[in-house]
């Protein structure tokens, strides 16, 4: 962004406490600001396979030797040359010779010999076939062969899975319990991951009136829990009396690499956060036309992103999942995508949105069909609780009728 | 389970070392013994919200006041007399006086009064409505009205989103981080959550070949890994030299709800886990009808279960999504079912399974259709770690031809 740019930015998000937000960004402007913003945090980290699960690699991991390492028996039973087994039926079986405990890849299979093997286990030198054991009856050291076995059956070539070199696993890609245990059967015991983002949130009070009962907050508790799916470490600050300074402190405190503010986006008088960050930093962009969520705002303080959400917790819920979520994902190396499993569904009841802003509504499924739940003009998050996910429906629509097919994000 | 069923089960499930499975249970038997010893462990615990996440409720929260506790402005701006706003236009601009700052919700408005309020703030005594700041232009103390408000917008009812005493969040509900906000929020400190079982993960180790690259144990870091996401607490027992004998000593030790051993449950002469089982407890099942991951058993030490797992980590990881993950899941009061997101695809590339047996394949989306990856026959997690999910074949199916649509479980 060139500075001119930067500088009408600053101007056209002023102050908007008792004014309202006369001109919001679209969606769009602020998604292209985050993935601006977004770029995975440096420097990546060597860490153990066995704390690695949900981490992103930063760079391909490579096979550091043939899977598997030699040829192999890939199933349970007799070693053999296969040649050996040729016409052997049910009423004409073929004898062989079972060698003595087969314990070293070495070993050389005697003529007419055959070694028990189990599943992995390296193939004796001049065996080419695995014979089941149901193919077979053992009499003594004495083996009666009932069926013949083509050359190749039941055996795992040197590399079958993968080459010495080849990619293991690519870059970018969180861990899966399977990945880790890949890596560590192949001796692999540190892999290079990108760092976790540290997140600093911090939540700004609410207004506390006399002699009304006082509500917990509900943000710190939530967000923490969003911000560690999304792969960051939060460290928590409350600031209670939020005025101007206090939160110009807070978000200007070094050693971290996102803050988010939760809190005093909005219209009201005390809603100081915006004013706070463009006077340590600065503010580009105050107000998104995204409902709800629409008082979000994002800056910079330095070169470290600054994410304002609104204090109303569903509002706060929903600018997090949609905006500040994508940055912070970015930033640990994830897709910035929403992360939410998907399903396609068909609207049951009809949907409303308001055009011109891109909108989070909350739905459940009813008879396999998708409902909106709760208000969508009020916040709160307890008429969402009975909520399965949500859709979210762009701009340009006013909704969807019933019989639509929408995506759910399941939550 | 009768006496006698349970002696013709000990019966039927002999020794299939050098053998192989000449009578294996159904997939469905397999998990009819699953869910019926896959109660919630008990007894639930008492936990602190900031840790709940992702805990599954012992019981419903109910509300424990109204929410809101009393009328709100569900918006940003003046609260006022909605009856005084009657008539005001653009052209003919109404006055009120605002009031000094609100500060308690028994603050009674005067008449031709308005009061600034934020989301949230409670209403004052006498306002019915809320104008935004938007319809007003405040000049001094005197707000210049610009259109009429309706009795009741922008304000939001005392218990408009929960009753006091009405159901919050159900019970055997896993609490996502907005659930965990909402308890914080109405002052809910603590919640009664199933108590996460323990699993003892004992690791058979494979056989070691003298001259033969050693190979790393993948199952260990891959199960922990999985009863994690499945909501157990592990804790991991190498057994290296595993003959039948400490073998019973490890499944017999007490101090767990689950048992899981993975490797030496095979064909082989050395696969002793299920012998080692029958010596100590009750060997109910071994061998399903299942592919891959066929030789895997289950039974019970007393009253708790033992779930036996392939050494190999692709049959490993397919037995434990299948069979162990479901028991697991159920002991701590989540859904049996796979917990993947699910995906419906259409078949690219023809998908073949043996009839008779449940089979598991991975498979990888090309240009938006699935495709089976790796070889059906060999084990080893390498060739699956380019799968994007897989998909369950019934035991009647011979496999899906392309064009038939799957549901595709995404790992």
């Amino acid at each position: 962004m060139s500075r001119q740019e930067d500088q009408s930015r600053q101007r056209r998000y002023g102050d908007v406490r008792l004014r309202g937000f006369a001109d919001r960004a679209s969606f769009e402007e602020a998604v292209a600001w985050l993935d601006l913003h977004g770029r995975p945090v440096l420097p990546a980290e060597d860490i153990s396979v066995d704390t690695a699960q949900g981490r992103v690699t930063a760079a391909v991991v490579s096979a550091p030797a043939d899977i598997p390492a030699m040829d192999c028996a890939g199933t349970d039973g007799y070693a053999l040359r296969s040649a050996e087994t040729e016409g052997a039926t049910d009423y004409n079986p073929l004898l062989v010779t079972l060698s003595e405990t087969f314990d070293k890849p070495s070993h050389r299979l005697p003529l007419a010999g055959a070694a028990l093997v189990s599943a992995g286990t390296p193939l004796p030198c001049g065996a080419d076939a695995i014979l089941p054991f149901d193919a077979a009856q053992l009499k003594g050291t004495t083996l009666e062969i009932f069926s013949a076995v083509a050359a190749g059956s039941g055996v795992e070539r040197r590399g079958q899975q993968v080459r010495a070199g080849a990619a293991l696993i690519e870059a970018r890609r969180a861990l899966r319990p399977q990945d880790a245990g890949l890596l560590a059967s192949v001796g692999i015991e540190r892999v290079r991951v990108v760092r976790s983002p540290r997140i600093r949130l911090v939540i700004a009070g609410p207004k506390v009136f006399a002699g009304c009962p006082s509500t917990g907050d509900a943000n710190g508790p939530m967000l923490c829990g969003l911000v560690r799916r999304d792969g960051g470490i939060v460290e928590t600050m409350h600031v209670a009396e939020p005025g101007c300074e206090a939160l110009g402190q807070a978000i200007a405190a070094p050693g971290t690499d996102v803050i988010v503010v939760a809190g005093r986006t909005g219209t009201g008088l005390d809603d100081e956060v915006p004013l706070a960050l463009a006077k340590v930093g600065k503010l580009a962009i105050h107000g998104v036309a995204l409902r709800p969520g629409g008082s979000a705002g994002m800056g910079l303080i330095g070169v470290t992103p600054v994410l304002l959400l609104p204090g109303d917790p569903l509002a706060c819920l929903c600018a997090y999942e949609l905006l500040a979520g994508r940055l912070i994902r970015s930033l640990g190396g994830l897709s910035p995508e929403l992360p939410h499993p998907v399903r396609d569904a068909e609207v049951g009841r009809k949907i409303v949105s308001a055009i011109g802003f891109v909108e989070l509504c909350r739905v459940r499924f009813v008879d396999g069909r998708v409902e909106p739940v709760g208000s969508a003009e009020f916040g709160g998050l307890a008429s969402s609780i009975r909520a399965d996910g949500f859709v979210v429906i762009p701009a340009p629509l006013e909704g969807y009728a019933p019989g639509t097919h929408v995506k759910v994000h399941l939550c």
